[in-house]
């Protein structure tokens, strides 16, 4: 099949312009979306868990009567586990694993250090008491997605895990609820869409308030999750997916054509970008990607995502490679080339950076051990993948010295009184010890 | 002055949602602010230095006629500082160092760690390229926010910072700009409001575009932020400052009633909350605070806060005292009570956590340290002081081994193949050594 995909030379002018027209992307929910998810939060505010069925049964046409109907057990979950494959229940363990066991090296500790007069400063962190996870129902719902975002609520030692899911026409996908029992999900509720983030942000009598909220949603969920910060925490708003390959033309072209093929299966909307000194290589990378995309299940998706927002972009050098790539601040960034460890140190923005060509990002989505929740549409040049630091916070501490205190008090006392802030310069005052005059 | 203050017991019928109800903030904007903030970020990504330098002009009372006239130089920043007071110019640099030292701590390392088979993972962690800070200029222009924003961004090594603070009808501020001179600003904008933000959001031809926006604002700036988030980072939206006052009854009155009083001289929404099982004491401060507030300059905004958000909270033992602790998750935590730190461990959920009787809020708004900017309105339960943290982002590292590459490819295979994404499973059996037919 023929492709139709941009080619871009880093030398042509305007190439810059050009490459930030590719980029772009701007996630503004329409006036309507608002409105429609602002009446269903309101509601579910008001009228708890009435509307939060009186909304699960119109949009996802189920028929229940009551709130505890939307409960799914541990014991379901066990008993979904039992009807997934041994292949599958086996692959899911080995990942969760090595989920789990990556995400232990982001504790962070609490700490604190002793000054001489005795004054202690520190820092205490806490795991959030409960946080509610967002999977996504129907058609895309990603098992991989519930490990994700579990598993470093987890290992922050999140006190309670709810998941909501919603099940279109009552439909309830095993794998999910598998994956959901291996990570350790303690409650599962079957609702979605806004509903579900207002229920979790504000509570109901049936679904508990948590204090944040995570995970990929529809443009509903966005819209919700956006509304309700503030009132609970929420993970980033997701734009599409998107890899950036480079390649110094010494990869098969087969496998480059695969890791693109593999960020554009997504969805229309995802951008697979390739960049290479090597022109000749990229013609190959075209070559195989046209005869390779035949065999494709989800070709049409594929096809619609190269031409619209797919990319070649040709370097002069490795070096101008990297420069592209802090620009484009990939949320996945392939470094399909020789001595990748050492040009990763040229990387300054990357969601995640897959080194060498034995990592594709599907290791990564999987299995590999690093979270693929990851900051997409450049927004890696000031966020994080969800990790346990997302689960964790910090309260400062502060214990004086009475020693300590008299001699902080005579800094803060003229700081207090250049801002006439005098109750603040007095409360300090209090603290200076009596005779001592100061220096 | 009589001090008409809501006095509460732990022991009485419908306490908890009593409590609910005195905590209860909504920091709404509403529809006019919405559509007036919405307008003035449109013009300045459509119009770019002309809509800055027309808002500014219009908003701030100004005559300025190009945008360069809004910058303020390092040697404007330096002869400020020489019209501040000597004692002034001290009291910064040592509020600067401390809170740059305990800073210090908080900075993050880059880790990573090989596998037998020889796959590397780690994280990445460098700081952002560019941050802004807003400062709000006219009567409440606080240099100590300036530290407190400033010193985290250096700590972490952000490239460039950018400090944003509007100047109406002219007037500058010669504290502010030392503060920011100590601080290490690099460049000053004399702007503010929603334009400010949008400005340091999206860029125009003088302001450059930043990756994160920073620091407290009114109702515009805070509205603008929450807009703008995406496109950039920002911070918290902070609601009214408040302290948690616990004490064993032990504690000077006068000191307890000062350090109230610092809380709510702020602003008229500012809450200021005492939590004693001492009745008496709690009466004995009352007095204090009835006999003091007379000399206090800010009184009237004093008595409108306390009477309107205060509380006394007379409990049962220090035990229940921990619990409405971790239901309120102050701002601000103050433990002017015996064995403070071993009280502290029981602290789930704080901004700031001040131990001991000579630990007033004042010292670590100032210099003790820690960061001033902290969670607000029980948002502690998921959030954190500003930090280093929020000045840098991490990057996952995925190096694998052909060998780790081969059988990580077999797990993620099927999970790939379980959501239906045959593209990345086949990108990932692509790895799979040729004659390695798996176990």
């Amino acid at each position: 099949m023929n492709l139709n995909i941009r080619e871009f030379s880093s030398s042509a002018d305007g190439f810059r312009s050009e490459l930030e027209a590719l980029l772009a992307w701007d996630s503004v929910s329409d006036a309507g979306v608002q409105e429609a998810v602002a009446n269903i939060v309101h509601q579910v505010r008001l009228k708890g868990d009435e509307a939060v069925v009186e909304f699960t049964n119109r949009f996802d046409r189920r028929q229940i009567s009551s709130a505890a109907e939307l409960e799914i057990s541990r014991a379901e979950m066990a008993a979904a586990k039992l009807r997934v494959s041994d292949e599958l229940v086996t692959s899911l363990e080995a990942a969760a694993k090595r989920v789990h066991d990556y995400h232990e090296h982001q504790k962070q500790p609490s700490w604190q250090y002793q000054e001489e007069d005795g004054t202690v400063l520190g820092q205490k962190v806490t795991p959030l008491d409960r946080v509610g996870v967002y999977v996504p129902g129907g058609k895309a719902a990603y098992p991989s997605s519930v490990l994700m975002n579990v598993m470093p609520a987890k290992v922050a030692g999140v006190g309670e895990i709810i998941m909501v899911v919603p099940t279109p026409d009552g439909l309830v996908n095993d794998i999910v609820l598998a994956a959901a029992y291996i990570a350790g999900v303690d409650r599962v509720f079957t609702i979605g869409g806004a509903q579900a983030v207002a229920a979790l942000a504000y509570g109901t009598e049936t679904i508990p308030k948590v204090d944040k909220v995570v995970g990929p949603g529809n443009i509903y969920v966005a819209t919700a999750k956006r509304m309700v910060f503030g009132a609970v925490g929420i993970d980033m708003i997701a734009g599409p997916s998107e890899i950036l390959v480079v390649c110094d033309g010494k990869t098969d072209p087969d496998w480059i054509a695969m890791d693109l093929f593999s960020q554009a299966e997504h969805d229309q909307d995802a951008q697979s970008i390739l960049i290479s000194p090597d022109l000749a290589f990229i013609g190959k990378v075209k070559a195989a990607m046209e005869r390779l995309i035949d065999d494709q299940s989800r070709k049409d998706i594929i096809k619609v995502s190269l031409e619209e927002r797919g990319a070649f972009i040709h370097v002069k050098d490795m070096d101008e490679a990297m420069d592209i790539a802090n620009v484009v601040a990939a949320e996945h960034l392939e470094l399909s080339i020789d001595e990748p460890e050492k040009w990763a140190e040229k990387i300054r923005h990357a969601g995640a950076i897959f080194m060498g060509r034995h990592t594709p990002e599907a290791l990564g989505d999987y299995c590999a051990g690093p979270n693929h929740v990851l900051p997409t549409s450049g927004t890696a040049r000031f966020s994080s993948p969800l990790g346990v630091y997302d689960f964790q916070k910090r309260s400062s501490l502060i214990y004086c010295s009475p020693e300590g205190a008299s001699e902080l008090a005579k800094i803060a006392s003229p700081l207090a009184r250049g801002e006439s802030l005098e109750a603040h310069a007095m409360s300090a005052e209090y603290r200076i010890i009596k005779g001592d005059t100061g220096e």
